[in-house]
């Protein structure tokens, strides 16, 4: 699948409430299209792995976006349904989403082991033939499987239970009869003020971000100088406690990974309107970049700390914890490149939704 | 002292034979007002440290400046004594440089480390409050400040050799009558091949530059992808031999190592000619960076072979030298970046000469 939108052109003269119950009908029968693969058949052995990575992935996807659509144009839903149908959808999001994430996780970390202790004459690495490497990978793909297996195991546990199951039914529901309010009886326009928020609301966060950390090459962002937890506005700035490294680091990819949030919530916007992403996608996947080094990074940290290795293991370590970070430098610089070329275009697609 | 020319402008109708002498004049005067104080008063007490670090930068600032012109201009000189000259500046070179490039590298390196441990709020390292990262500081310390001791015992026992006495008066001979041939009473003009052909040096071997991998941020040279050895040309290719770690990173420099040399040579060729160096300088500077972080790397690569050190130490050790060839990638493409600014620019301050 991919990710056009998949919507239909919004038609002429049509509601509000029209436009978003095509949308989330669409995403709730992606949704349950996908749920039987992911699930197993019926009688299909229970502790088999799910049918199929593409389904899951699917499920994701359309979990995402009825979670965006709910969060975004929450006027036109009843309240307290769209407040829990989140809260499942961020449950199941959380359950699922693990496992492929270790996995990615584990495919970043050994290739970038494998470039780092390459040989090869024409693309040696800086642990090229380290005796370290083939240590630090293996002890780095045995935490990442074990990890794997504990959320598989989760997956499994909950993918027959009576959560699941009402959740399905929730989006049975969403897909025939939209629980809507009044508000939806407007004309589509209404649909822009909503919209127009995300975008506003991502504006404001990227311009809050620590740019001139990333915005010029090796800033030293991610290895030095690492940013203060930023308040969010309104908030009461967090106490400055003794940093360690985890909680810096932490911090410091706060406001990156509060964007990336943002930028999806955009992005599933200007879907709902039938409106061009206009570079949001590009930017999604950046940040998406983002953060899966910096989660890689910290588990590089976390088996560096694995008691009784080799100094010789845990150099390799230190050197990969620097690359990460390193991705996580050159990720940010990328958003950097790409956001204002994206921002001056950002204006354009919701303002014409009205003239189509 | 600055690094403005030091000679005066070039007198119109003037021999190139003048021009060279004027300027080596003026360099080993520098030689042998610094020397005294590099060496001590001969009364002073054996084994104290030079009496000025001005000093002995003045003194290595006039023999590079020497053995450039012996080199650029060779055709100038009496064949046999310009290479033994250069053989024996070279041999001044690479004793005194020692002491203070060690020193450079302890500021450097501790420097990184305090950096990337730092715990203050706004500036933390992802190294923060690592248990490692005091004990690697003192590893560092205690083998650099080892090298160093040494390389000053190795300055001390030659100081006053009968080496450096004869180096001091070809030095004064220098500053009088300096030997030169034939070639030298041609016009001044006659200097304008050899200052072009320094030029031409730099911009080939600039072309031959893996550029490919440093002209965009982040591109991954200096962690992955090292280069092979590259062949200058007219030499055999190296063959290739399995690589190991140092070996490669060694062979990635090369180029750029290389690249250093032949903006110096060029630059002190400019100078002879009273030219504007054009940017030469910078560049200077910024393959100086390029250098001394690569040299800081390989120390930090050798630290980490020091038996029974701590996982601890040894990860805080990969990570400041992933730091360190993070420096290196920077320097690169600082580099590209100045490099198109500068090139243009090197047609223009030799054409002039010739009007002046």
């Amino acid at each position: 699948m991919t990710d056009a939108p998949t919507t239909a052109p919004v038609a002429r003269a049509a509601t509000a409430g029209e436009v978003l119950a095509g949308y989330l009908t669409a995403q709730a029968g992606a949704f349950l299209r996908a749920l039987p693969q992911v699930v197993g058949e019926a009688g299909s052995r229970p502790g088999s792995l799910p049918a199929s990575a593409q389904a899951a992935d699917d499920l994701l996807r359309a979990v995402r976006r009825v979670g965006g659509a709910l969060h975004t144009f929450a006027a036109a839903f009843d309240p307290e349904w769209a407040q829990e149908s989140r809260t499942e959808l961020r449950w199941l999001l959380n359950l699922l989403a693990q496992e492929p994430g270790y996995q990615r996780r584990a495919a970043r970390l050994t290739g970038a082991l494998d470039s780092l202790a390459d040989t090869s004459p024409d693309g040696a690495g800086m642990l090229a033939g380290h005796a370290g490497a083939p240590k630090a990978r293996a002890l780095l793909e045995r935490q990442l499987t074990l990890a794997r297996t504990r959320a598989h195991t989760a997956v499994l546990q909950e993918l027959r239970s009576a959560r699941l199951h009402a959740l399905a039914d929730r989006m049975t529901l969403l897909s025939g009869e939209v629980p809507l309010t009044a508000a939806a009886a407007e004309p589509v326009a209404a649909l822009l003020p909503r919209a127009a928020a995300a975008l506003a609301a991502l504006l404001g966060a990227g311009e809050r971000l620590p740019w001139q950390r990333a915005a010029q090459a090796y800033g030293g962002a991610g290895l030095h100088r690492l940013g203060a937890p930023q308040a969010e506005p309104g908030e009461v700035p967090a106490a400055r406690a003794a940093a360690d490294a985890d909680a810096a680091l932490a911090a410091d990819d706060a406001p990156w990974l509060r964007a990336r949030i943002l930028v999806k919530r955009a992005r599933y916007a200007l879907e709902v309107c039938g409106a061009p992403g206009g570079g949001l996608a590009e930017l999604d996947g950046v940040l998406a970049r983002h953060r899966e080094a910096s989660d890689a990074a910290a588990t590089v940290a976390t088996a560096a700390r694995t008691p009784r290795i080799t100094p010789a293991t845990a150099y390799v370590l230190g050197v990969v914890h620097a690359d990460q970070r390193l991705e996580v430098e050159s990720a940010r610089y990328a958003f950097g490149r790409q956001w204002p070329g994206v921002v001056p275009g950002l204006v354009g697609p919701v303002a014409v939704l009205p003239g189509r």
